[in-house]
């Protein structure tokens, strides 16, 4: 079982990262699950699912109607001229097509549609335990052709170190809005992986945030571990049709191979919170990241449409 | 049907390619089965199947039992500290790891017996029509983890270019000494491409083979001819177990995504090349290629064990 923390104080480092000399990865000192099955959409074996694996795969959760509104919204973001300059949006590492566009939570009134889905919504509650707000959100283009792969990491190693996000209690959700397929560089993810806490090698560098929303080389597990958890838990390629969601716990180890396809793998990406789990200071990096990254101004509870 | 060129004259380009100016598919002038269905192994149905998609799988056409030794072998050459700096290995874009070793079939006994297996060579010469050599030979390692992706290309563009090989009469086969999984950068091969040569833009640059058997970036299609082709015919991502062998045509466009998982995907891989099709003066470069990647001295039938 998992040891629980009787007292909670934002400001211990309880996961240290980043750091000068290896150290090995330990067991996460914070539950998997905080609600329970009489408190939302999610059965009690989805649930000891989801405790098991770090993750909950449901192809096929929108059909592709349900969601033509916002896949024309994709593209028509896509044209814009005035997008590519703006903060919150990231473009490609060898070109200057768009990656990705933050904060459609705020800024977008079709993606934030799906932002305050019941179902997302009443999921991201369930498993959290509670009130959730959107640490960020996204809307990722994924181009094919040039597609680049995304090194293994856990997402809450880099909100730890970067955002202050003290503990382990986040869920990130993917809606795809374009066929993963075992081709164009699907989500992998390592089944089992977010039971351990990966501390990572390297301080981090000054404007870390923009080089790691390329590609990632500070907060990713060094081989041998990686080859640890794997030859435990096997990985697990998440492929299926448009609206398929994908709920992985924050620590759950996950990457993506390059995609040479022509085929893209746009999604929207959306990052809950517990309320009771907002960000301090960065506890591995010298400054915040920007806003659109890492919401520190807005900790109201999402309410479902 | 394919259009027959009358006489056989080794000297006339009849594929340009490395072109300062884009010019448009147009379809292969040459056969793509030269044999019959009674003169070897495949039966006429794999025959049509390999005219129509331009491949033949066959996953575990030998037991893992069967490539024990050969399986061994692999992993003894990568050990010995003297292989690093010989002609014909190569090594990994971003490590000092071995990724390729020539000449297998000339310069390793257990690994050369694979190169000589009777069904093998069978089927290369019914597909080629008459007596076959090899062209070049290799062990792949394609480590993990930072195992870079291959970009879509024609085997026979670059041998046409840089080899002088006049025509479409050539196959390669690869034999899996690893599991090929969906996750760990498999063969991806596009069904029907075979029937179009594409020409590529971009001239040569000198020792371009040091550069191409690491990443390609000359003699590549453009995007959209990509496209259209992908359009056409998909892809077909080939995945099996130790043992699988793969046929493909020549011609056929293929590549390979990255691979950041920790497991290897390597395979033997030999090209035959028919006697009727030996290798002049490059068509589009400057300087042969080596010895070691582009056999020109030793075009005597190989002939199974």
């Amino acid at each position: 079982m998992t040891r629980m923390l009787p007292a909670r104080d934002s400001t211990i480092d309880l996961y240290p990262t980043r750091l000068d000399e290896k150290r090995h990865m330990f067991e996460r000192l914070d539950p998997v699950v905080y609600g329970h099955a009489s408190s939302g959409p999610l059965a009690a074996h989805e649930l000891d699912d989801y405790e098991e694996n770090g993750y909950l795969f449901f192809p096929g959760f929108f059909t592709a109607d349900q969601l033509a509104d916002q896949v024309d919204e994709l593209h028509r973001l896509r044209q814009r001229d005035d997008m590519k300059d703006r903060d919150g949006v990231v473009t490609e590492p060898r070109s200057s097509e768009i990656r990705s566009i933050f904060g459609v939570h705020a800024n977008n009134a079709l993606l934030s549609r799906l932002c305050r889905d019941p179902k997302i919504i009443g999921i991201a509650r369930q498993l959290l335990g509670g009130d959730v707000y959107i640490h960020h959100s996204r809307v990722n283009y994924k181009p094919g052709i040039h597609g680049r792969e995304f090194y293994w990491h856990s997402d809450f190693e880099t909100w730890h170190a970067e955002d202050g996000i003290p503990r382990m209690r986040a869920v990130s959700c993917t809606i795809s809005l374009t066929p993963n397929h075992e081709f164009n560089g699907p989500l992998m993810v390592v089944p089992g992986s977010h039971r351990w806490f990966v501390p990572c090698l390297g301080e981090t560098p000054a404007g870390h945030y923009r080089e790691s929303l390329k590609h990632q080389f500070i907060g990713v597990p060094e081989p041998d571990t990686l080859s640890r958890l794997v030859h435990e838990g096997g990985i697990r390629t998440l492929t299926g049709p448009v609206g398929s969601v994908i709920f992985f716990e924050c620590n759950v180890m996950h990457g993506s191979n390059s995609n040479i396809t022509p085929y893209p793998r746009s999604n929207v990406f959306l990052v809950f919170n517990s309320v009771e789990n907002t960000p301090g200071e960065p506890f591995a990096a010298r400054e915040r990241r920007p806003e659109w990254i890492a919401n520190r101004r807005n900790h109201a509870p999402v309410r479902p449409i």
